[in-house]
């Protein structure tokens, strides 16, 4: 089966998805009988090409490693702005991939309710949307007839919201808790290695895990949009994020993490959602001090992991990156593979 | 959409699922438009029912409980082996749930080939079968055009089979290896807590987690079998147990635990399998001292944990599980939910 791609965004995980395409398109074929074409790339910087017929994604890749810029692409239409994009590409299936507002969720939010309004089946690795509008989007995937994945919104590829909803959805899911911010993982580590909250975040910032402007990894704001998804959308809560407790790392200091060291503990930012005894649903972002025993206390540097309490199995953990433009490329990877699945089923 | 299964071994797992199935069935059906009917259960010790119209499961659970033998069911046929039940019964799915044999894979191994010529699905939790002849058995599945599916040989109902197959193939799986046998683990987390071996083995016994017997445990034969499922039917090898180098934790004493703990490690017992240069496959089972920053090292107990290798994603590893009835009975349902999906999309 052929599938149409528009990629909206061609920051660090949109090239991460146009490098595993290139690498894997034939591959992808013979596991999964399965032809992914991107026919349509519109990025607010970077520019915008649109070929029915199909994009060349090493011309592109080229180009961006050059230029930054792909106006320069020879073939195809250029100009169309993401919008315009949605509307007027051939695309089946668009690829969501711009950054993250979780205020506002623009411009992702509008992106996506203009793919499913006409009739696009929508893949996304942005947070803002699915943090505040989950249900709404959800519902209305639902009424057109078109699917919406987001995979890569927590734990980037790491497949915890596949393994959550194929695999223990049965088993009754009553709590999920986990470390979903590798960046405040990252400093929480380093402490522990000496540094003090000021020198590890400093280091955070210098390898790109942090933003010049770190509030919104280390007050805890971007565990609050993945906690509101996997809250929502797992566990059928309609959380919105004044509802959820939320207090970050930026408060902890070097003795605080040194005795927690002399208690067998650690401390790790943790992101907890559960069901409560009258069907609601509760959460919160705090810093807690893990007994070493616990699996998530093992969870160093930058990795994320979460763990899904359930009536049969008891606790299930999964461990993996959070972060990476591959890593969350390759998300969208998943996500496309698992419409094409359900497609075949209907 | 209806199906009816027989259950052949009504051990500690096949109660498991008995126990699920009779919670579940009508959160089956509204959730996954499921209806999961027994309409056979044969087990060598404790008596078969056949009942095409659906056995009382409440009632089974009663007999075992009150006399450990279903031969005083009110209502079906009595007296059917297990493979007139595989034959003769209208099951649609047979859950191969009796014990692992790793020599000879019997009778688990001719249970599961005599459902394939009958062409009914099998759902197993037996590793004998899997780890002998998993080639030769999906092929024939294949041929038929029945299903073959077996969680729960493998960490029982932590979903660490389908986490590979469904979310991290296309991100390609270069290795796995893992901590598959809780005994070991356990008697190794005693061990650091300042048993001798022979005394943490002997707490693993009390508590049953040990066979009176101890030796395919701490041998890593249990290991063995799990290292070859994993390495034949995810990694594409076709190894037997004779290419595969297997020590177990016998000869590691308090000393040496004690020793690696002095040097910020921790003994477990690894199963691995890789895909080597020439693409070839190759397995070992034998203890590792795993720095603590390994997240299989925080796995005490009698937990299991597998990391994937991948080339896209890094490390992923799951943690859960790795026996008790519900919990492998938890690896049926999951299976029979996925050939559901499967059939669906034929």
């Amino acid at each position: 089966m052929e599938y149409r791609l528009a990629l909206i965004g061609l920051g660090v995980v949109g090239q991460g998805i146009v490098e595993i395409l290139t690498n894997e398109r034939n591959s992808l074929q013979e596991s999964y009988d399965i032809d992914l074409k991107v026919t349509a790339i519109s990025d607010i910087r970077k520019g915008s090409v649109y070929d029915p017929e199909g994009i060349d994604l090493k011309q592109i890749l080229d180009l961006v490693k050059e230029k930054d810029c792909i106006d320069d692409y020879i073939g195809g239409v250029k100009g169309w702005d993401s919008l315009k994009t949605i509307r007027e590409s051939n695309a089946d299936i668009v690829v969501e991939a711009t950054e993250t507002d979780i205020v506002t969720g623009e411009p992702g939010l509008t992106h996506m309710l203009t793919s499913i309004e006409h009739g696009k089946h929508v893949v996304t690795t942005n947070k803002g949307p699915l943090s505040l509008a989950s249900t709404k989007l959800l519902d209305r995937a639902a009424e057109v007839g078109v699917h919406l994945r987001f995979e890569g919104t927590v734990l980037s590829g790491t497949p915890a919201l596949g393994l959550a909803t194929q695999h223990l959805a049965a088993a009754h899911i009553i709590a999920v808790h986990g470390i979903v911010n590798g960046t405040c993982n990252y400093i929480l580590t380093e402490m522990e290695k000496g540094l003090t909250y000021d020198a590890a975040l400093k280091q955070a910032q210098e390898l790109g895990y942090a933003e010049a402007d770190p509030s919104a990894d280390v007050e805890g704001l971007d565990s609050l949009a993945k906690i509101i998804i996997l809250a929502n959308t797992l566990l059928g809560g309609n959380l919105n994020k004044d509802q959820v407790d939320c207090k970050g790392i930026s408060e902890i200091s070097r003795e605080d993490v040194e005795a927690a060291k002399e208690n067998g503990r650690r401390w790790k930012l943790i992101a907890t959602a559960k069901v409560v005894n009258d069907n609601a649903i509760e959460a919160h972002v705090r810093p807690k001090k893990l007994p070493l025993d616990d699996p998530l206390a093992a969870v160093t540097g930058a990795t994320n992991a979460l763990t899904y309490e359930t009536r049969y199995l008891g606790n299930i953990t999964i461990i993996g990156p959070g972060a990476g433009g591959l890593e969350t490329g390759y998300a969208i990877l998943h996500d496309i593979l698992d419409i094409h699945k359900k497609l075949r089923e209907q």
